[in-house]
């Protein structure tokens, strides 16, 4: 049995690094707390008789040998980096909970059919390299490990020499080829209301909505804000504002808008940035989401469009960069299955389909692939307030814990 | 006489640092090219009989002796800063032809009645350092040295800590009282297109238009871009882009259209800047300006109220800091005749309103202060293509050494 004071006290303790006053977490992916809280995590599975490989996307698989160490083992992965408003469930959860079941399984001096894995898999916010799932995908053959590698940072600095920076670029090629699993479960936040609402600890993920990340890049002239009538401006700023106001519009008086359709841009830079200097170049930052495949494109078509009549009424040029399409997707019906069940022994029988990406997404591209999702307050996510109930986390493992030995046998 | 080529070939000298390939400016104040070209200032004047006082704001007199050396000298004074995106003239062409006058006298032997001080007044963009004006400000007591030397870019330096990093910051207290001038003459680019139209090389400025800058701060709150419902967001990105929108209709759409009334908002920084994190926190930088100081009041009060339903709409919460009001202001009536006169000898009898703010704005409120305008490509500034002909700067140093004579007489 997942032991709830054990699973919280991890918790805790890989929250030590990077915690912020007010309660939540500041993990960017290969910042110095990163790569605390991969020591720590190492050190620990080592205690649970794991060893270890680390893959050149930094990827860190803890490995607990089986009866039959020819076979993969069976993944139970997650990520301990966050947002830079993050909360301490968000990822880390899911990883502790492969932990809480490396413990009982050690406890209970169990040896497993298959070898099973704890993984921590690097960069899933997305936050500092978009896109998210970025490790995940390499693994799963989405990206190559030098796209990802060479993805940066705001200022600059690329994933690759980050990773080496912290000391965590390992010699494994990063593929399910190269190094593979056999399944892969993850336990997460549900990050929205419905378990809080139907007062469930856990649910059962059917899928994960369809998604895609633009850059739009905006150019106007820059001119004196004094002395500049308002009818003679190329200004990029306000072309800017108009776009993510018609984006909102889209989601929220269209067609799509009952479909669940959701676009937000929560990125936007803009230059010169001086009071007197009408704003000459900016750049968003954008995020759709809908269930259907075909409502994301239908949202990203009508953004273009109004963004173009935005850019002709102002002046403006317009680039539109869609770097990042994560389709709808249905996970495994035998994990489903797996999950169902040890989800029906706590009384839990609710079916989610995700609307944020999981590194689930890109193992589902290989291997049999499920996800457990445990409630959190409020739906809240991506927040310092974000905050799951001791007793969930404790659900969230036991129900990973019989999932996967329930596939072990199987 | 103003000689042409020497005029821009000085003008071109004061660029030698800081030019961007564009064929623009990006000198902003207490940078490394800033005391670069300070230091270029005091030798140069020195050539021309100039000694130097250099006060605890930065402010650089250079000043050349007359006939009664008991006498305040008579200021020329303009800015060597720069926009980001800036050009070659706007400031600079005011200093170069304070120091054309100086060289007239120089090469002709002439000793003035009154002394006359050549001024580079430190921070006029108030790009770096908002707001505008700041140390001709304190000159003229407007500001406190305390609170102007206190001033942060948006790194956190202090522009007090700036001019001591540069070597800028002199023993001569900051103030018309500790360190007079009995007048004060300033040639700028019109950075407007009155003069183009007109084709004529220089105009008279009868005053300056109303000015007002605020700091706008709205929070929200952070949460999922992907899983949370389009009603349940309180996203401050979404909120600010409104308030850009509502900003632009004012200006454009209500009673201070036609007024010639003008609002601008250039400056956005936006947090977590995650692209699956809504908008939690966003500052703005809005700029209002009008003819009349009622209406740059109206349009601030009328801003604040569609802030605040914006603010009701989507909750959110709203800082709004007026944190800078430069009136309109007419100039002296005989330093102006005296501009007047000297470019009616250019065959030039346009007077102007200025759309920006400059230094002489608070020289006038200590000393006799009049300007004289040079006409500017299309009214284009703070962009790298501002331009002015050489002829052009010439007849600006040509009228601004009639005008000065004329008041030294005087
Ligand atoms: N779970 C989670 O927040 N993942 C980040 C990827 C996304 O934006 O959906
Ligand atoms: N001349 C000039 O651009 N001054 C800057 C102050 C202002 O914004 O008007």
């Amino acid at each position: 049995h997942a032991d709830s004071a054990r699973t919280n006290a991890t918790l805790q303790a890989a929250c030590t690094w990077g915690n912020t006053p007010d309660g939540g977490m500041d993990r960017l992916t290969c910042n110095n707390d990163d790569k605390s809280v991969r020591d720590w995590f190492i050190s620990e599975t080592k205690k649970y008789g794991c060893h270890h490989r680390v893959d050149e996307m930094g990827n860190i698989f803890a490995i607990r040998p089986g009866q039959n160490n020819n076979l993969p083992p069976i993944g139970l992965g997650s990520h301990l980096d966050t947002q830079p408003t993050g909360g301490k469930y968000d990822g880390i959860l899911g990883v502790i909970c492969g932990m809480e079941v490396l413990q009982v399984l050690h406890a209970n001096n169990v040896t497993t059919y298959a070898p099973v894995a704890v993984v921590n898999w690097t960069n899933e916010e997305g936050a500092r390299f978009p896109p998210a799932m970025l490790c995940s995908g390499v693994w799963g053959g989405e990206f190559t490990a030098k796209y990802a590698q060479g993805r940066q940072d705001p200022e600059g600095n690329s994933l690759g020499a980050e990773l080496k920076r912290i000391g965590y670029m390992g010699p494994t090629p990063c593929s399910f080829e190269a190094n593979p699993l056999l399944a892969h479960f993850e336990v997460h936040i549900e990050q929205g209301p419905i378990l809080d609402v139907a007062e469930k600890p856990v649910g059962i993920v059917r899928g994960v909505q369809s998604i895609r990340w633009c850059n739009v890049g905006i150019t106007g002239r820059e001119a004196h804000t004094g002395t500049t009538p308002m009818d003679r401006r190329c200004d990029a700023l306000l072309g800017a504002a108009k776009m993510i106001v018609e984006t909102n519009r889209i989601v929220t008086e269209t067609e799509v808008a009952p479909r669940g359709g959701r676009a937000t841009i929560a990125v936007i830079n803009s230059l010169p940035q001086s009071i007197n200097t009408i704003a000459g170049k900016v750049n968003l930052g954008l995020d759709i989401r809908a269930p259907a495949d075909s409502d994301v494109a239908l949202i990203e078509k009508q953004c273009i469009e109004g963004f173009e009549k935005i850019c002709k009424q102002h002046g403006l040029e317009m680039s539109f960069d869609n770097f990042w399409v994560s389709p709808a997707l249905n996970f495994d019906p035998t994990m489903v299955s797996c999950v169902k069940q040890s989800a029906a022994e706590l009384g839990c029988d609710i079916e989610i389909v995700s609307g944020a990406g999981h590194d689930s997404v890109y193992t589902s591209r290989k291997v049999p692939t499920a996800m457990i999702f445990v409630r959190c307050k409020d739906g809240v996510s991506h927040h310092p307030a974000e905050f799951s109930r001791e007793e969930d986390c404790a659900a969230g493992a036991e129900t990973l814990l019989r999932a996967y030995l329930r596939y072990d046998d199987y």
